[in-house]
């Protein structure tokens, strides 16, 4: 009467594919509001089959949710031109370029070429700056949304759809009471991804290949912006069993997250093309996200749409049709 | 530009009148489908002042629902005689006696006299057994619900109001990954109350004066129910770091929560009609409700509805007008 039973352990796998099929119903929305489909520009300059395959990846999502999409292959010394060009041609809606091109700080530069208006990928420097000084409007009036970068929005997308974004508490203290630990600290993802979970009320550590760094805006949230602090000595044995999520996006094959340090429950979400999570994973975790691409290429056409109400091309309410609740993306406020 | 601007600390409070209210709007749905008002009768038999207030606060919130109260005050040794009749009395929808009455095993003993299907307190042995055995159903075919004690019953709800309970998860774990202490550990509110919590996948710390015990369904939940395990030499030092929720009931007004080995952003839940925590909660929590007894007598009238459902004495479809989603008490498991 009382003999206890064992089951397999309970772990969610939760695919990319349902929450980038939700932000598409979002996004198709968006589309219907405007007088014609927006075109996005991408700009392929050099051989590397991973940026080929975002490319052709773009330009099959972009069809099939009502946007337009032309590649262009150029030559990388003729980009910058062609960039130009683009920022002027009225019939352009956005642009993304495909690097690594020069595979240096020429890249960088490159990334301020790209207009303001036009940038979906949220790399110009006022975006970046925004983001981490946790500014999320472009106007006092609070219509036009800070573009934030796709990867790590896309993360923040799915804490969203999990419902670690709390809703009862107000908007922008959110994740309030979450640990988590997010190893890889690119400029490119891990530490914008930081800087968002933190300014949003989590206490982040950023775990990299040398050291580890606390974001975090202090207790009680006292701080309207994250501040970082080294953990000196600190590795993923310090910061994983005190993690209720984990997300990891460490490049190549050799890296695997320790399970043995991981909380029992804990959510985790793997954003590297390698898995970074062996599949006994789910014998630990309560939620896992295996892979995050579909999330990222929808999250870069609400961008787009996005890009499109802030310079006034939409008919749509500001922002109204992108929103949904509880997240650095929310317009109204609590 | 870049200045930190500190604020005061963020902790919503939420007020136990809040969440009563909507249990209250669910309840008088629920009386709405009834022929006429359901009557509960409350037996008095001391002279104990809590519990006339009690009994007086029952009469008010029945009346402001729906539903009809008697109070019969009688003497403790006609109360055995009093509560049978009212067993047989067709009349009586559901009985609560308010204890203490003698104080020792006796008022156990006239806990087994309430007839089970009057029985609004769910203290009768079967829906005790079946609360520890996660056993949520009384019938084969899922129609008839047991019937969960009131002040362990109202933490639940609290906690699912705050969407601690994740809904994304399947119906029974949606507190995988959460680690609670439960500061209390009596027979009437804190052993329930861990179960509970544990039955439904959290990790729960239930500490008594004495020592500290572990409820668990075991690593990835695999058990089907919780079991309790020993932490010897532990003590709050242990449990509060680890846990982002704490729920504390200990009578009298000596004891206070030790908010130094509180986690920056914990749940914190006061069931002690002291509080158990001192202002400066606010200072670390992301969320505290102060009190939970408005919450409770509300799930005393929605017990009252459910026994009514079970004895097929209300026209609602068995248990639906009650349910919301996400906890133990959910009519549909995915």
């Amino acid at each position: 009467m009382s003999a206890t039973q064992d089951a397999p352990a309970n772990c969610k796998v939760v695919l990319a594919s349902t929450i980038a099929k939700k932000l598409g119903e979002e996004v198709r929305e968006g589309v219907k509001t405007l007088n014609k489909a927006p075109l996005l520009v991408g700009f392929l300059s050099s051989g590397d089959p991973a940026a080929r395959t975002y490319a052709e990846f773009t330009g099959k999502t972009c069809r099939e949710n009502g946007f337009d999409f032309e590649l262009r292959e150029v030559d990388r010394e003729d980009l910058e031109d062609a960039i130009i060009a683009a920022n002027q041609d009225s019939n352009v809606g956005g642009i993304i370029v495909y690097y690594p091109i020069f595979g240096n700080r020429q890249d960088q530069y490159l990334q301020q070429i790209v207009d303001v208006g036009k940038d979906v990928e949220g790399l110009s420097h006022q975006y970046i700056f925004n983001m981490y000084q946790n500014v999320r409007f472009l106007d006092a009036a609070h219509k036009k949304k800070s573009i934030l970068p796709c990867t790590p929005l896309a993360v923040i997308k799915i804490l969203e759809h999990l419902q670690i974004y709390n809703t009862i508490l107000p908007y922008g203290n959110r994740l309030h009471g979450h640990n988590i630990t997010v190893i890889n600290r690119s400029e490119v993802v891990g530490r914008p991804l930081a800087a968002l979970l933190a300014n949003d009320g989590a206490c982040v550590y950023s775990v990299d290949i040398d050291d580890v760094q606390q974001f975090h805006r202090g207790q009680g949230l006292r701080k309207r912006k994250h501040e970082v602090v080294e953990k000196p000595g600190w590795t993923l044995e310090n910061c994983l069993p005190l993690s209720d999520v984990v997300i990891s996006g460490v490049p190549g094959d050799k890296f695997k997250v320790p399970l043995n340090l991981l909380r029992e429950g804990a959510v985790c979400i793997n954003f590297s093309s390698e898995k970074n999570f062996t599949p006994e994973v789910k014998e630990k975790a309560s939620i896992y996200v295996p892979a995050i691409g579909k999330v990222t290429i929808m999250v870069l056409l609400r961008n787009l749409l996005r890009i499109l109400q802030n310079r006034g091309e939409s008919d749509a309410t500001p922002a109204d049709s992108l929103e949904t609740r509880g997240t650095v993306e929310e317009s109204n406020p609590a």
